[in-house]
């Protein structure tokens, strides 16, 4: 099973994804907390405000795991649920380390026809202008088709503002 | 009873929250008409345009109040519904005056707990591009932050585009 | 019959109008195959790429007009359906050549009161930070407008993120 929240900037997905894996896989005895795989690899002064606070609400909820880059052999061997946030980190990481688009989309492919169940956020960022800048551009088609590709290959797909979820598939 | 209309720029969410409050709460001998609190405080000779045509819109079917900062004072007594317009406006001019962050929305906070019937309008800015800008990233952040607690708050929800309104709650 | 898909850059919408068109109207020896009717004008290296990527994708299903400016002309006597890709381009070339703001409207409600069956496809670009740019802001308003116009007049609107649709309409 596979889940994709799609939102703006401090649309509320990443509260919503929380919600939502620990609410369909209760943290059980037999099956142990979910993953939370962090993305983030480039830590300013306001990127390290902003994940002290994801972290606090995380809480004693998760296992917190830590790859900018390689997300699929993170993914691969595990056995409980986990939530990746986020998918636009990733890429974001990934351009910056010059992999090629089509390496990218291919490694994402991968992690979304694993069988373990993932919970993915991602940012919305084509719904302003078309910035002038060429590498702005750049991101906002991959992080376009990236969205494509898991609302294509995922079972629920929930759009996110004002902290409220719309369900699109 | 609260409500939030919230969409871009240009989305017909003034123009679906004036329709809206005036058919929940029709013009009555009894009630008077809704308020209609708008809290511009800058205006330019493009935004002189946008209120214009507002005002030509509302005609007579509210009582129009003025207000850019103090917006729980003015709320507070109200005895009729209300629509607010905009509470992007609002936080704008807040910022402008240099409130912090935290009481600006202890205030909303307040304005979302009186018992008094209110119809908020709020630009939804973060599906666009990250700004390059410290401040207009500052501007997102707290704009998504209030979005985020009116939806926590509303009994009801409209996310709007192409002048069509989506129910989140 | 008029439709609008209406979503982001990258965010399906051109692919998913085109899957609609050729389901509501599948290509049959009596009716022949729907119109695709492409407004794009300036051509860079970028945009060239793009182009090709949706005209290998749109193969032999349709058949293909190119008009970047007359849009009224080109649909006026269409005699099968038609997807217009897309009017967001066709307002930016009307503004290029310099076009009132009331004329391109008054022209797509011409468009819009047309008999035959049209398919729009919009970017909705006002969901991001207001930009600096004056001209940019003239083209998030009268794109906006331009939405809430095709908004009325459609019988049927979608809007689009991640490759999905939700049903505005």
């Amino acid at each position: 099973m596979k889940t994709l929240f799609i939102g703006g900037v401090k649309s509320g997905k990443s509260r919503l994804a929380e919600a939502y894996i620990l609410d369909q896989y209760p943290n059980s005895k037999k099956q142990g907390k979910p993953y939370y795989l962090a993305t983030t690899e480039f830590i300013d002064e306001e990127m390290q405000a902003r994940i002290h606070i994801h972290q606090q609400r995380r809480q004693d909820a998760f296992v917190t795991l830590e790859e900018p880059i390689k997300l699929l052999e993170a993914l691969q061997f595990c056995t409980r649920p986990v939530l990746v946030e986020c998918i636009s980190m990733w890429l974001n990481n990934m351009l910056y380390h010059q992999i090629a688009e089509a390496d990218i989309l291919f490694e994402l492919e991968a992690v979304l026809s694993l069988s373990c169940d993932v919970v993915m956020v991602h940012n919305e960022v084509g719904f302003g202008v078309i910035p002038d800048n060429a590498l702005a551009r750049q991101f906002v088609d991959l992080s376009g088709k990236a969205a494509q590709m898991m609302g294509k290959y995922c079972d629920r797909v929930f759009f996110c503002s004002a902290g409220l979820k719309i369900t699109m598939k």
